[in-house]
């Protein structure tokens, strides 16, 4: 039987695209990252993308830490990986640790996925090759790094994810 | 202490290029796409890059599958991510199932990292994804999933990898 | 002898970039976007970049406009490209069109050349192919198509330029 | 009215693809290049896509050349982009040259479009250019030149596309 992965998008940079109209000085979100990715690589898994709401991850409140925590509970698979926004990832993370029997990995990228030299396909395969893996807990998976949600900070000069 | 992953290059489509000069028909190997996918990811861990070979994996002889056996015996980590060509890939994991005490990840491409739509930052993204996490063993990267080298096929219709 | 083109850069939407640092909603610009399109374009003729300044093309004053006359004067060269945001390249084209004996293209783009999908290197061929050909007067070129500056519109609905 | 350009396709680098299917060593041609990078420019002229042949421009015959001629004779326009391989385009524009009344601007590129770091939109986007402004005969857009057919020649050294 093949693995099933459930996508759940919540906004941040790797959604992020331009203002089709005139006058536009700040990004968009877009469509779901995932979905374009996803559509390069053939996967063998089965997958569903689930929106919850597309958010700079300095807006997101409690209250939207509940829906995607409840998105998580009702997800139809035990594998799931989440894309947001980095600037709170962290945060989210710690939130969802209380769940259960699911195996959570949340990813996002620094750069929007629409840009040529974006991190967002590496990152996404990177929770991909972890969900594979792990069995159960939280996960945070960026730049390379497959980290616990309670054993990761931001290095703040080189703005990487590491251990600690 | 950082995580240090060895990446080896052996060719494959995820290395090709275009021929630079004229009246060329078909690729040439090029520098390693890892080299590119890395620069673009920021990554947290420390590697090196081992070019051992650069072939088509169609052309990959036992006497190159030694070198790339002792490569990762001399690979100065535990943890070892193999580009290859995808037409023997598991063939050369089969050929690397006895080294004990090492974690190896193989992974390509179905299209040369050069191309807009290539699936090689994904799948290096889940070969890395993989390495964070497995403590031993020698597995097989691709299309999303992560087999272990003696439970993976590639489906003749879709050309996917996967479990069997 | 090889032509000579004097390229132009006052920002707009084909000079922006992600920001690389935290808490970053909206845009910023980056390297002109030029030097990038003719590094993969191994160009015949000789030019330079000249920076004059880096603005959303609705924010350019008077005096900026003022700056970009004076540096289309001075250039040394009769080919000039100015990349420009697209909200106000009408108004810089029609400010530049007392200046005599030279070629002027002013072009730019509707999606950030960083972008994958970006329009960017049309356009600035486009703007390239008509300087090569025209030898007096101010032009646009954008959406495949090369106007003098006095008979060129924006369509409302569509955001492409087109005559009249 | 809108300008009318008719495009031709012959096959060429430009429109090379990666093969699909499993133990392709060699390139394959796809769809006409001309059709993904006119989706990205959004363009304000009507235009057609003829597909003649998809050849190596090494493999064209003379017969081949009077199948392009006839092509742009019935071309239901006076503006024609035939997108060709670099090796031969110049004895293809040479062929071409007694037809009057048209302006015909032969380009191509060194590295396919498929590739993220092409000079294909570039080129289209010069010879689009130069179709605007021209008003007859026939020309090569390379490298950012635009050249009479029989003022152009390619420098062995570079590869590039130099007046000669």
């Amino acid at each position: 039987m093949n693995m099933r992965v459930v996508f759940i998008q919540t906004g941040g940079t790797i959604d992020k695209d331009y203002p089709k109209k005139e006058r536009g000085y700040a990004f968009e979100f877009g469509e779901p990252a995932v979905e374009r990715i996803l559509q390069r690589v053939n996967p063998s898994f089965d997958f569903e993308v689930i929106s919850v709401f597309e958010k700079d991850s300095l807006d997101i409140t409690s209250e939207d830490r509940k829906r995607i925590y409840d998105a998580c509970r009702k997800a139809r698979s035990s594998k799931i990986v989440i894309t947001h926004g980095t600037d709170t990832i962290i945060e989210t993370a710690r939130e969802l640790s209380k769940i259960r029997g699911k195996a959570i990995v949340l990813t996002g990228s620094m750069r929007p996925e629409k840009f040529s030299d974006s991190d967002a396909s590496f990152n996404v395969g990177t929770a991909i090759g972890a969900v594979n893996v792990i069995e159960d807990g939280v996960y945070i998976a960026m730049n390379g790094g497959v980290y616990r949600w309670d054993r990761v900070r931001r290095d703040g000069d080189s703005g990487r994810f590491v251990e600690g």
